[in-house]
């Protein structure tokens, strides 16, 4: 069977919550239909955005499913199955084949801090034991464990491996992993935050896992196009559209969780969502909902129907 | 209802394993009467040395009922429930509660980064939630997120909060710690590493966590009592007896990994249990396990019924 | 006076020595001669590339006027006074100004740890005492601490400092850089790692401090004049060359110090220069500089004159 | 010549400035005679508390002068001459010789990253080079280098390097120090902070140089004292006494450079000594100085002749 090659944009799902082990059922399947009607190229559920770790079990398999279906196969559809307890990433790669998704996505296990040597051995043992290919994702500040570019390239050996997504944010070893192409030319690597994304196809890069295509989505489209045809006005003026998004919404409140939070809470001001958290956040307080609705109105949004006083949201053209 | 204060020595259990999803039943018994005929003062299991994060829901929960019902009430157990998805933690203490254990332990959520003001208001949502009382657990090096003083300090205040176990291992820190109990007099306050135990109870600390107390549990019960009645000779000869298993034991190997790797191998040179790892870590190779049993010799103990050749190990007089 | 606005290329020169505590005066005059033949826009020296806190004042204030009076005014010199001793910096500014330097370069003082606090006020109390325009230097990896953006937003207020030269890497943070330029139209902003300079230029930078320049000047002034006319493709290309230096030349021994210490074999290789350095790094053993002569070759470079065996070094047309 | 072995306390000497450039030199007489006079086993000048890379070489020069003549030979007096240029590092060696100071102390140099080769390699070469015994000084927080101990024992076999001071903080290191010493039985080991003074030297540490001692020196001594003759109860009445001035005095401000200007500040206040503070610190403005006196007068500290407004300060009994 042949392995695919992802290209272009697959928004990292933010996951719609009604309560701490609630789906929001009908805004995950508004927030589908936005992105979809976005023009994006898959979906990538159950990553960081989509706060997987602090979902139970339970909900994330309910998570996959409801996805898979809804998608159907009009795009493909990325699972996470990061896990400390390999046994639960393993449950979590079957159902995701069961229910059609097209790849799973893995970061390092995030407890224990890992060698070089036990990372790559632990992808090693595993990655032949799934039953979809497989989309390793760098994300160190998270993990603590950054895929080192003697490892990556050891890993490229690995058939089922298809792909990288890198959200260290190191352009200088972006550029490396690129470099390395040629041991596995039919890799994908994505790019993770959205400030980069400009460039990061520009000089090569196969698309991005940007958070902000769950609010925007034929925004990032838009610039993955223009830099892919290499039309660099274009990509300018789009990155700093892009810019300007993450200068504000992304900044709304005090820590590393602000953009979480700034997007789950856009999503609900226009009538996407529910913007409830899984611990350890929580959603916006009125001051900084209240500072958000501002932002996203100099930005151009009407917000007109503030989730969830109503189910038919007026999509406004954010950010085009 | 009076909380309980926790003093002593209560062993990180290690947590035999026959494969990836199942306990090794038997080696589990041993171990338990094994480190109680030693002395200690309670159990605390699903600990960063009982691997927890590694093992699956199904496997933790069998953990807790075989545990908490073997020991019946010859001591307390101690539960940790650190998860990063917090239905999951608090399904965990329920069960607990449900099965008799004494106290539950928590680190912070270890995914995301947290800010003080996250971790501080996460814990004050979900201690008065819990069944049991609740020990944090300060485990910078794994969690990314150190409980800062002031961050502590607004913990006392929580009533069901009992205690403090800290592997940090940073004794000045430590000491701070114990300066700031005038706010809660009854908190019981553990060092996690073992090296440091001698000192800890010394300059006032209540008991350790000592991962070595799987092998050889009276060292550490009779460390303790040492530094409790101030006798500095007996303390400084346990204490260097401490370090040499430190300085052998737990540097087979060359990762932070080797500790728990060393403990489970030597476990299973002694009888007790089988030393399957869960990924992303794995048992010895025969070379290090050849080294493990030379060490161990050195160390004075007769390695004559490796697991699971015999059932009927001759426990020997290791260490004491 | 009209303040300078430094676009272009800047290599921050390798400092020429030919044992601890002298300079190597005839490699330095051929070193200068070689990077200006080149076309760069400027020489920065005492910088990390220059090894400048390793050097001994005496050393410093002789290099600063020999670089002074050779380059006479053909391009800007602009001179490193980072120093943990805020007495020295002072006095090494006054000695640039004397000798005719365009302006002073600065990093935050790098024993202590600083607050953003301590930073910020550190650079406005020095500044305005300084007889040179300022150059504000961020190398995190090196001196612990970073410009954050707020910090630097504050910073753009004082008048004499005109630029910004970032070593940090963090392409996302660069960008927030480029765009706080509202508050300064009139600053540089200057990227270090050669690695990211296509991508700076072509998103809004104003120019490169590459150390391959010291090498091969040509290929870094014309990945930077392409990137400012937005010729993608011949970027892309020259991209790849400076990809191509960076993972052999600069990869050759294990540590963090062989870029450096390539640089320097390179440069001695090729006749230019004494590769001597200073503590606590040393010249490559023979084995590794056969390794670089093997690289340099590939690279189409034809090292005939290894330094010091001539004093008339036939230069290729390395990398062009 | 038989080697010095070091025991007992060397205040790391604050160094009194009336000026950037300019050494506060009755204060520094009256510094002197007041640690002295607390029975202090050695001075230690040019450390992290005298802020020695901040000042500049001249200022440095004329304080080993100083201090070497004043205290001529009632105790040894120990030289930092820590510095990224080792044409300066031994240049002040060889000062430090001939004015008659006892040994030299050296951290790693602070401005490159080190690989432990490279700072292995650096002491083997420089060591033998020093006219004076070697004291090796750990302090990663500042110089980014940690001795580890494999590299630490390598340089056990470098026979003019007699001792080291640990300042990492990190007890487990130390004691694997103190159980490396059968290598090199002569070695003298010290503690930096001096919250970990008592249980250093109750657990076979050799002394410390306690920043402290600068301020109130006879309880240093005591405690040293007490440690040494295993008198239990009197280390922990005396740690608890170090522990409330740590609380306190070191804590006014908010950064990591609070120890520092609280202990200068306290100097001042006593009417020893000028706070006036090298960049990139400035002394304690009036609200914080004014939170210090008062915390002194809690600590039992009769401030009734803050410098400079009386040559002839009272001192009063503090701490003891």
């Amino acid at each position: 069977m042949a392995l695919p090659h992802f290209q272009g944009i697959f928004p990292p799902l933010v996951t719609p919550l009604s309560s701490p082990d609630k789906l929001d059922v009908a805004g995950l399947e508004r927030l589908i239909e936005h992105v979809l009607s976005g023009g994006v190229h898959g979906l990538f559920i159950l990553g960081t955005t989509g706060e997987a770790p602090s979902l139970d079990h339970n909900l994330r398999k309910e998570l996959i499913q409801r996805t898979c279906r809804q998608v159907r196969d009009r795009v493909p559809v990325l699972v996470g199955i990061t896990d400390t307890a390999i046994v639960e990433a393993k449950e979590m790669s079957r159902l995701a084949a069961n229910y059609g998704a097209s790849a799973v996505v893995l970061a390092p296990p995030y407890y224990f801090p890992n060698s070089q040597t036990e990372l790559v051995e632990y992808i090693e043992r595993l990655a032949p034991a799934l039953p979809l290919p497989l989309v390793l994702y760098n994300m160190p500040t998270h993990t603590k464990t950054m895929f080192e570019l003697d490892s990556l390239q050891r890993l490229m050996e690995v058939e089922n491996i298809i792909g990288f997504k890198d959200s260290s944010g190191n352009m200088l070893y972006y550029h490396q992993v690129l470099s390395s192409l040629s041991i596995r030319p039919d890799w994908s690597v994505l790019m993770g935050p959205e400030e980069l994304l400009g460039e990061a196809v520009l000089f090569g890069g196969h698309g991005g896992v940007c958070g902000g295509a769950n609010l925007c989505p034929q925004l990032y489209v838009d610039l993955y196009e223009a830099a892919r045809w290499r039309n660099i006005e274009r990509v300018l003026d789009l990155h700093h559209r892009v810019m300007r998004i993450s200068s504000t919404i992304y900044r709304v409140g005090k820590y590393g969780s602000s953009f979480i939070k700034g997007l789950k809470c856009s999503l609900s001001l226009l009538g996407i969502c529910d913007d409830f958290m899984s611990e350890p956040f929580h959603r916006f307080y009125d001051v900084d909902r209240a500072r958000l609705h501002e932002l996203l109105e100099e930005l151009g949004v009407t917000v007109s129907n503030p989730y969830p006083a109503s189910d038919d949201p007026v999509m406004t053209s954010l950010m085009r």
